[in-house]
């Protein structure tokens, strides 16, 4: 007997025929003897539909009445799935964030977790009741619900398998776990059965957009073993973990990322400093910047090359015209046609000449690489945004090829 | 300075432009330099579709998870009207049952409450904020979501006006204040100024379904001054207090109930205790008896007549059909087709006659009169239904006609 949790996506719950699949995935796992917790998310367009309703009311609602309006969506959501449990003769409670005690700043549409009361759920659990628990929500010390913003309901999930220590918390979506590379796109991807919590953090900020970010920190910070997979293929899926229990392979995936754009400030001064001044201009405005590249200054003249997410590099633009006299440039160079491609492994760091081998993959297929960043885990490539797809295939070839 | 409780119904927050009439009305309130309560019901038909959502998922749902669900629509009432006072510039929150502490017990879907806390509602209120509370729901105790059943809302605002202080609670309707008789029916009915809680009383149980009985009970308990007002017409409406601050009318008004069977034994026999025995039968099965007429026993022979309501008629029957043995009686009659006509009202006990004048009425109407009762401030009169509507006018021009 273990102790799961298991998360639903809107999609997965928005109907009544979806929610009794759902339910009869809950039941299994509650008859094989387990204490099940179930975190819902709204159905389906819910969460869409509440706020366009608000702004017919409101073109500008504060983000505190924004909040208790959109947790109405889970809490629906819940009622109706121990419903459905019910009328398959599952014993069944649903609970919102505030019958939880699940804690949060008061930071509305987007409040960060403090604390999930275990309490309530232990009682429910413990009258042999399946838990039903609204995704996204919690409350803050004013007793005012809050909402936890984009990736709410799987960081939900992971709260609460964290403070009730969980066995295992299963995340099921529309896709039946993580894959080498995207598998629409890379002929030959292939589903991973294990990943660690750095691997899946690379892979998402690379584009990978299985789990949110958000929820593998929290599962890694407190070591909360996840699953991803389908809630209709019924297939096992990608365990992510601390620690990798197969060999480490040394590298699980590849990714493309085209929301990146390339700055290069030409012919700054080759004094020390400068490279710092250009970076904290651009923190103090919140833009982050990836790979940099400083070139070798040559009659004390250099240029400095960086990435930016495409959406900023307008806006750092401006910011760095706006210090050109302290930074003194004599040029700036934007390019928006670029894409990042990157090849993530944990097992990376114990084998010599992966970057050597991803390089050799793109000359063969004549792809110029612009820039390059490494850390342990991951090489990552400028390219050309037109070569992106043949870099990622061309990679992806060479390391998981027959 | 007032302390003003405002409740709108359903209708009267149907859609955008509605919540923003209602809007107006609260901001006019606030302007004033009031401090305002507001209690919503859910929008339009959301209750009804909540429950018909609920059906999809489970044919007999629990009334614990039906609750849950049902309370989501108060929760996007007060939360859009809220979001709409914002937009006019008025400062504005909504809270929930459970945010105010609103105590009920555990009986789901038609909870009495228990007590309404103070605090949360006089913080907000001290911050100069229109204060929209959910009606409708509470919470028990152990924290789960309750919801009040039939006549909910009114009664919400009626315990927080008691619990606050209120210095007036206004119930917010489709029509524009209490009638001297059905004002669709009955040529020159006219509006109250004024009305007693037991006028309002008894008018309601006749079928004049402007305010629950159970809100104008509260009230007359907690003496909480009612007004009842039209959310469209913007006109003083009725006020409903404890005692009528005007000169008291000797009726009030004219009511038909066709709610009503008349069900005759005949032939018990004339000994004490048999009318004990024959209500104590019905009233354990819960069937509550209205007028009763024993006739004179003669030969050791008696008949009972007395009226239940029409729903009621054919258990009752059924009932007093399987203690003939005990009842002993020769036969049973029933008649559906009788109606109940009333006259109210305060003044009655002070005035002598009242009933005279009313049987005169109908006597001039060749009306005939089946049962009498009477009360401190009611007379009602028994006769064929398709009489009633011809016996509430001849009534109703004999005290109100010019």
């Amino acid at each position: 007997m273990a102790l799961i949790v298991q998360k639903f996506g809107g999609s997965s719950v928005a109907d009544p025929e979806k929610v009794r699949r759902v339910a009869g995935i809950i039941a299994e796992a509650y008859n094989a003897g387990n204490d099940v917790i179930v975190v819902l998310s709204a159905q389906g367009k819910t969460t869409d539909k509440l706020i366009a309703m608000a702004k017919e009311y409101n073109p500008n609602p504060s983000k505190r009445e924004m909040d208790m309006l959109l947790s109405t969506g889970e809490q629906q959501s819940v009622a109706l799935c121990a419903m459905t449990l019910q009328a398959m003769g599952i014993p069944a409670v649903s609970l919102t964030g505030w019958q939880v005690d699940f804690k949060t700043n008061s930071n509305y549409s987007n409040a960060a977790i403090k604390s999930v009361g275990q309490e309530r759920i232990r009682r429910e659990l413990d009258a042999k009741r399946v838990v039903l628990v609204t995704g996204f929500q919690g409350v803050n010390k004013y007793d005012d619900i809050t909402t936890l913003g984009r990736g709410g309901s799987d960081t939900s999930a992971v709260a609460i398998a964290a403070a009730m220590h969980a066995d295992l918390c299963q995340i099921y979506t529309d896709v039946d776990g993580v894959y080498t590379a995207d598998p629409n796109k890379v002929k030959g991807a292939k589903k991973l059965d294990e990943i660690t919590f750095d691997e899946m953090l690379e892979l998402a900020s690379m584009g990978a957009k299985v789990l949110h970010n958000r929820s593998v920190e929290m599962a890694k910070r407190y070591n909360v073993d996840l699953e991803v997979l389908s809630s209709y293929e019924r297939l096992p899926g990608t365990k992510v973990r601390g620690v990798n229990k197969l060999e480490q392979a040394e590298v699980s995936g590849v990714a493309k990322d085209v929301n990146v754009a390339r700055i290069t400030l030409i012919g700054m001064q080759d004094i020390p400093g400068m490279a710092f001044r250009t970076f904290r201009c651009l923190a103090k405005e919140n833009i982050n910047v990836d790979i940099i590249l400083q070139s070798l200054g040559r009659n004390g003249i250099q240029n400095i090359t960086f990435t930016v997410a495409r959406a900023d590099a307008d806006q750092a633009c401006d910011v760095l015209e706006a210090h050109i006299d302290e930074l003194g440039f004599a040029g700036l160079d934007v390019d928006k046609h670029v894409a990042k491609v990157s090849i993530v492994g944990a097992g990376m760091m114990l084998t010599s000449g992966i970057a050597a081998k991803m390089f050799d993959a793109l000359a063969s297929r004549k792809i110029n690489i612009d820039m390059i960043s490494t850390s342990e885990i991951k090489v990552s490539v400028l390219v050309n945004e037109e070569d992106a797809d043949r870099a990622v295939q061309a990679v992806h070839d060479k390391f998981f090829g027959d």
